[in-house]
């Protein structure tokens, strides 16, 4: 629904005015509301919203209302060249996470792969959501101002959204409930055939939470798995050496010469090639990074200046690793984001408002973040995350 | 203003009903709004507010409103009474921290001594907010359901509200307009002839945020300081000893021997006969305390728990403290919660919420633990309580 | 094992000096270490340990190696009379939560009742610890100097003590490899005939793990249960009402209503006459309180200032509530401090050092506030409270 | 000082063993001492340091105290080949960061360049501490076992060491004291002519510690700028359009449309051809980059995946910025890891534990996270970074 509010003043409250005006919109293809009115039978105050489904019909039904005093001129978004590879004209349009459309010659589009803080440019006569160091020399980049509307999703609401708690980041929520209502998500995202990706940090790993994941996706439960070299090497190393970080999974305790087990493995499985094939050739038989080849579930691991090794997997060119995170994206209806502050802020920032996103972690201090930087959607979770996957796994899979 | 809406359907859009309707509650004394209006010609859905300053006023015109089908049928709050000291009639209505109208024998009357989680019990013919256990044997408690009007804050809101921040609770926010803020309403508190309240954690002196709040309470900036027995014994400590928990304020290291320096605090002053003999006697001679006894600032130490000693100044009966801090709250336009989370949140449950409250916390749990207990309206400001507490003494006092 | 170390220089490498001064120090009952040796054949310089498991036998060994040049003079502590009720001689000994002996009359005695920040006062011939406001006027109170001997728990050490993680207070770790070490501490303190204390914040009631917890205690594996009027409010509320602070249980959704009903809980229960009386007539047939009443867990329920209600089960005066802690705490082998702040830091101050404790909470610091204040044997394990609780009731209990 | 460690059993409490024993061990050039000693005349327990400057004459004194029982064969460290770029043989030493010292044909060389997590590859004769993925086909690479020594640092100690509140990651310590220590660090740095390094977060510019920041800058006490894409994007914001992440700096209050402001910045600095020509250009006039550019302060931006841009001068392969980030470290004798996770746990990894390391950050997880990775000698400020970096130029350059 795109809507566009209007403010009027006037004798509304006289006569049939108001009426008019709804049936008139009504009759060109969109619905008017009164959102406030005020005032008395000489002068009253009206806030109208105006709504439609289709931009196209809201700007002829604001047209239509002309006679009543509302002043719209549908205009076309304006549009300047790029002046180089990567630089903007300087009164470019950004981006925000919202659906967007924009107006080129009379007609309405919806902006393709919308994603917070890029320009607009259009590509194959369609605007095309792009990165600022995308954007080619010559491309028109739409400007701001007119021929541009926004729309939010409704964040706040019933049962059709999926607001939850959204004013409760705390760890003081019934995590059962949580987790029965992110199970719920998942089956829906699954039955609406959009895909589940999980964002995953370290800490899975070293808390323990490993398990619950990789039973998750064997069970079919996730679509996409990003990360980086850290979630991998001590996956990997919990597989091939028992430890993570050095620390022995089983008791708890730091292992003798443990702070080299994970550049031993990942000098183990770069020796075999990478780890598709250090699962196939029987290197690796366990944890998540597994679960994901003997699954065919795709993962992208993306490099960060903190990385030992690096895996041979890991896209150690951020703009590459940026890239092939969207391409993973693509259709993704619900983003899991699990104990990572670095790729849970990078993939909120490719990912439009409105798919579903939860991110789990220790401390109401990320989704803090996450929301100052834009990803209001993303409904935080104060918990250990080891707690909720392996809620999630039990609801979808039963008890291990 | 108090509100309350409306919601009708019918044709409403047709000839002048509406400025009719609006007319006859401005003949009550009430102003009449449309919050929402769709339809169209025949059938309408309205919904309406209808506001006035004075609940009487308000009964009136929706009475008034009746011809146009808003049916209304002004009644008395019911009562019963307690059937033994403490113990409420079940069906009692519990408060909120909103200011709250109480309908009796036909007549609007504000509730006295608004605060959260209450009985509201009639005394001397006012509706009166009283504590579970205050509630004596045979008096009229307000039941829930009709015969109640409660007015909340606006907490949204533009420049005439204290809103700021409220959705970035964050530490990353420029903590130079956040004091700039914070000291504008200690000066509009002021100009106003309220109170400011300081609720006051040993963290302050532990992080040498001690002298700058001395230098505000000095410098006349404070109306009533609330703590615990630890916030006052480190105070003194440092007085006496130059050490908070032991560790020597100006090397940061711990002192041999300092972790029987609050003891020994807490024993000289007891034996001086507590706080303000001791300070006036010449044993103490500088610190938060010092201030508040030298400029005959109030002060209310609670006991808790946790209490060493405690000093003789300190109320250990929980039930005492409650009502004496509920004494020194009286007044009180502005409350600074600095760095405790027990004392924070027992404040917050005897404030109405239309004081303006700021939390100062290391994080933002204790704002979020704050909200979720009901005290929508404290501000958090994320930092360290020193930096907070100087940049205020420089904006209100001038360099140190 | 206490143990007094002695510096000595000089010829200590030539001959069997040492040989002769360990052979002394054996025949004295005693037995002497050499801690740091170091120099030459005519000067060397040595640090020794000479160590037993009784005072008087250490005195005695360190007199026989007066021939050695080791300078000892036994001496009796020093002791002066109480001026007045809660009024300490200036130089009064304050304790740690080391076991301490204190030497009076020529013989050496294990202080009782060993907690942090108290005096020792000598009752009935014995050494006693006492809080400072518990001293009575005219009891010999010990002061500081020689006479007194503490003997600090090895914290460090290997397999035969509880040291776990010390430097560990981090969310990054294993939590079944932690939930298999505090359970196996469960199991040996029930074996060494010794009481597992539970000291509960509500939080647990929010976050779901009151159900682990009520397992626990219904499986017999709590022998008390240290609270405050919130914790058992929510937790009867829940069983009552089926929400916490009025957000369902079940939906994880605040629930129409919802926040009187803690008030409504405690003024129910009130009138029932208690808890167990609210249990016993069966208008609480679930949680953790109907749990402990259940089974006949004792429970202790102290006052704070921000309490509602109060419950009548509550202790209002936080002196007495403290020494009815205390009284709860003898005999404890195993406290597991749950999600409560105020709560752990009262009951690691009444606590001597040698008791294992556990304290779980969502951030660092709250184990970081324990160790500051003197706690350092508490371990801190960084985790949503309800998971280790469920954790801890599979393996001791297996599945629900 | 480089020391092993030696345990012996026999009558070492007879004669003049010990004498004999600690003058071979000066002959040849070390120190011995007993670090323990116990037992009888007939049997006694002795450790042994022996300690020197020099790892040959350690080799040799160990070897002079054969006579007395101690085994010790000097034997070359092992090494094999690189088989691939980047894959090490499977029983290489992996570094701690900690000096290191390797024996090859009979004489010990330091390990240049030493870092944690590394391959040590002798590299023109001289073993190097080289990064795994840096390892070049057929380089010999160090295994491990003999032919190694570790030289931790004293990071307990004195006055002469950098100790200071190592355990006492807390808020509750005075800020005044902290700063006050830190910037004697400085002074000391500088006077030994080495460098210090400041890690930089963008939540030093939200927050406000920005000016401070570039006054220490141009006062000359910053040596290298380390930072990420975010940090000199907002920097460059508020020095170009007065906000950050498009909230005013002045009002603390989001600016109609800033949200686009740092893709405006970027745009426009870019245009420029990058910060040094923007700022000589004139177009940045201000703040924490060009105090860099104005005072030929060395800056290194390393890029994340999160990056907006980026800025022309971020660098994009992390394996790059890894390098230059190691080749600005290089003679660092101070480094301030200011409220950036990432970049701090980066920097960690890259420096040799005798640096002075100081990680400012709102919560205790990260300094613990730096010393769960290995960072231990990073001491953890809990603070404001705006707070400690305001009292540091104070202190270093006086009122601003």
């Amino acid at each position: 629904m795109i809507r566009e509010e209007v403010e009027l003043e006037g004798p509304w409250l006289e006569g049939a005015r108001l009426a008019q005006l709804f049936a008139a919109a009504a009759a060109a293809g969109a619905q008017a509301r009164v959102v406030a009115l005020s005032g008395d039978a000489k002068r009253a105050h009206v806030r109208l919203a105006v709504e439609s489904n289709d931009p196209g019909r809201l700007d002829a039904a604001l047209l239509a209302l002309a006679p009543f005093g509302v002043a719209f001129t549908p205009t076309d978004a304006r549009t300047a060249p790029a002046e180089r590879d990567g630089i903007l004209p300087d009164d470019f349009h950004a981006t925000s996470n919202f659906d967007t459309f924009v107006r080129l010659a009379g007609r309405w589009h919806a902006v393709r792969a919308q994603k917070m803080d890029c320009a607009i440019v259009v590509r194959d006569g369609a605007p095309t959501c792009v990165k600022q160091r995308l954007v080619k020399r010559g491309e028109a980049v739409v400007l701001r101002g007119g021929g541009l509307r926004v729309s939010p999703p409704d964040l706040g609401g019933g049962a059709t959204t999926f607001a939850f708690m959204s004013h409760d980041v705390s760890s003081e929520v019934n995590k059962d409930a949580v987790a029965g209502r992110v199970a719920a998500w998942m089956r829906e995202t699954r039955a609406a055939g959009e895909k589940i990706v999980v964002v995953a940090g370290p800490a899975i790993v070293h808390s323990g939470g490993d398990g619950a994941l990789a039973r998750l996706i064997r069970g079919g439960w996730v679509d996409v798995l990003l990360a980086g070299n850290a979630f991998a090497a001590h996956d990997l190393e919990k597989a091939l050496m028992g430890t993570s970080l050095g620390v022995c999974a089983k008791s708890g305790k730091a292992v003798d010469g443990g702070s080299r087990h994970h550049l031993a493995t990942i000098n183990a499985v770069n020796r075999a090639g990478g780890i598709v094939p250090a699962v196939e050739s029987g290197l690796i038989r366990d944890g998540v990074m597994q679960a994901c080849v003997s699954t065919a579930t795709p993962f992208v691991l993306a490099g960060s200046i903190r990385d030992d090794g690096p895996l041979l997997d890991v896209i150690p060119d951020v703009r590459d690793a940026q890239v092939a995170y969207l391409e993973a994206l693509d259709g993704c209806g619900l983003c899991l984001m699990l104990a990572t502050a670095l790729h849970s802020i990078a993939v909120g920032n490719l990912l439009p408002a409105r798919v579903r996103t939860v991110c789990v972690d220790m401390t109401e201090s990320l989704p803090t973040k996450l929301a100052n930087r834009g990803t209001l959607q993303a409904i935080g979770v104060v918990t250990d995350v080891g707690y909720l996957l392996e809620r999630l796994a039990a609801r979808l899979l039963g008890p291990p």
